[in-house]
């Protein structure tokens, strides 16, 4: 065991698409957990698309933070000390221990994990708050009918794949949208998406035209800006448009003006916002199903991980940029000692 | 009775906001009713903004205007002479004559009119389809719980008074937005909006948190642009925004860009396109309740009457640039002869 735990810190809010310069890094005891408290080791960090906004210091999130404080962040991590009665040694569970190697936690809100139920990694994607997102979005806003067109964005990703395999799972023709021509072919072979669309290679309103003749019945949007404005102007009559995740304008420091509405006119749709801590009460179910679907081999999913913590700045960066293939996770330590 | 039929014609798409050089006027014999068919005299013309998209020849709408035809358009008329044994001579209904003196008739979409139950002109006002559309988005799509906060644009119009009044009546308290200091002290002092904020005095974000401490929890758009951006930054958690006419958009060749959606997500808000074609089978309800409400007088609506067919067109022009206050309508003919 290391004598000193190593951070990654937050240095300022970054301007536009963040750099590793926006991070800093230190080092500082290992803390020692007092009555009631637990120490764990983080195994694996999620990066997610968030921490972008928190760092903006945007009042839409709870955290507030100042220069030098370590980023925040959700981690899977081994507990290694306890002073609480319902985590022991050796226990595998989900906190919020941020970027750093070791820390302390009270027990709330942290979800203990069974490596027989799945890869414990999968606690951060598509069994944690990103496939709770997808499941959500889709079965509670999107709600698409057997036959009908679902059209995913970031399509490979943890919230995405999960939304769209769910639709998949209920029935509906999907469609996904992705920026390379590999997240494309991966959509169709492995997650079972009719067609998958590359935004980057043109024309994306004659390419989801062709993929979606009878029009788009439900629309799960992870990206906002253009993809929105052109999946507007294809939405059959009664859509349903569940907007989750704007990333593109995480990094705008000014909320960029959004698609025009007439076409939502037109199709007599319904654009729903969708934030995932309304549906926390459904994270067991979706759990229990989906975890049942990875044992089954009928859903599949991807990590984009990195090692080492100290790569994750530039690893957060790249996922900023559109760069990650699958769930971004920084692999911080072996899964057990 | 005179010997031609005058009328009003398209003459070409406007370009921006209509001018009555865009309008031709004609004269016809008055056309003869074959079997099946019934003459009429036009009594009343309503103007609509959505004739401004009818002139775009946008593919939306099912008609097609080419130079020199009649402007499309709802009128209350009288029956002159009649081979439908559905209408006798003498019958006022609600009939789509167009911008002229005389017009035949299959009966086809006809719905004779009862002076006893509302004065004949609210047939093309707040007992007609604008009624129709204000009832129908808020009952069904705004669904304003009692106490809720529930901004109308456009409030004192035939479509804003009748969503606003219906809101009233659910119990929720109503504030307007208009553009003029009469429109607002007529919103609180007739038609029982809590308040009634002026868009064209500035600052209408401060304005209406003023008039919304709470939030607002349904919004019914006549608007579009930035009175609807701006009431999406305050919308409360779970909003609702009915979607209705955005009628500065009308006047544009292409689509402005739309409000950012940020806001929408945070709220957890659903965005909801209203066309009033889907509520047709809610005509009669509305009809009892609302023309119910006016014999009591509990409902009023107000009506901006312009004097002879040749004034339609600046009469339009003058709508569509918000000059009107109250339904826009032409007087082309006195109610019975």
């Amino acid at each position: 065991m290391p004598a000193t735990n190593r951070r990654i810190t937050f240095a300022r809010s970054p301007r536009g698409l963040p750099t590793p310069a926006d991070f800093g890094a230190d080092e500082a005891p290992i803390p020692v957990p007092g009555p009631g408290q637990f120490l764990s080791r983080t195994v694996y960090l999620s990066l997610d698309p968030y921490y972008r906004n928190v760092m903006k210091n945007s009042p839409i999130y709870a955290e507030r933070l100042a220069p030098g404080d370590v980023m925040i962040g959700e981690t899977v991590a081994q507990v290694l000390e306890s002073h609480h009665p319902g985590f022991a040694v050796g226990d595998h569970v989900a906190v919020r221990n941020g970027w750093q190697q070791f820390a302390l936690s009270t027990g709330e809100g942290v979800r203990r994990l069974d490596p027989a139920v799945a890869p414990l990694s999968t606690a951060l994607g598509v069994l944690g708050m990103p496939g709770l997102t997808g499941w959500a979005g889709m079965v509670h806003l999107g709600e698409p009918l057997p036959g009908q067109t679902v059209v995913v964005s970031a399509c490979t990703g943890p919230v995405g794949s999960t939304a769209g395999q769910v639709a998949r799972k209920m029935g509906a023709r999907v469609v996904g949208v992705a920026g390379s021509v590999e997240k494309c072919d991966y959509a169709v072979r492995e997650l079972g998406y009719a067609a998958c669309v590359n935004y980057k290679d043109g024309d994306l309103a004659a390419k989801l035209k062709d993929a979606c003749p009878r029009g788009i019945d439900v629309y799960f949007d992870n990206a906002g800006g253009e993809t929105l404005a052109t999946v507007l102007r294809q939405l059959a009559l009664g859509a349903r448009v569940v907007l989750c995740g704007m990333i593109e304008a995480y990094s705008m420091d000014e909320p960029p003006p959004g698609p025009p509405l007439g076409s939502v006119v037109g199709a007599r749709a319904s654009l729903k916002g969708l934030v995932v801590y309304d549906h926390l009460h459904r994270f067991a179910e979706m759990n229990r199903v989906v975890s049942g679907w990875i044992r089954e081999g009928s859903f599949r999913y991807r990590e984009d991980v990195t090692e080492g913590l100290a790569c994750a700045p530039e690893a957060f960066c790249r996922l900023m940029r559109g760069g990650n293939f699958g769930k971004a996770l920084v692999k911080v330590a072996p899964e057990s000692l």
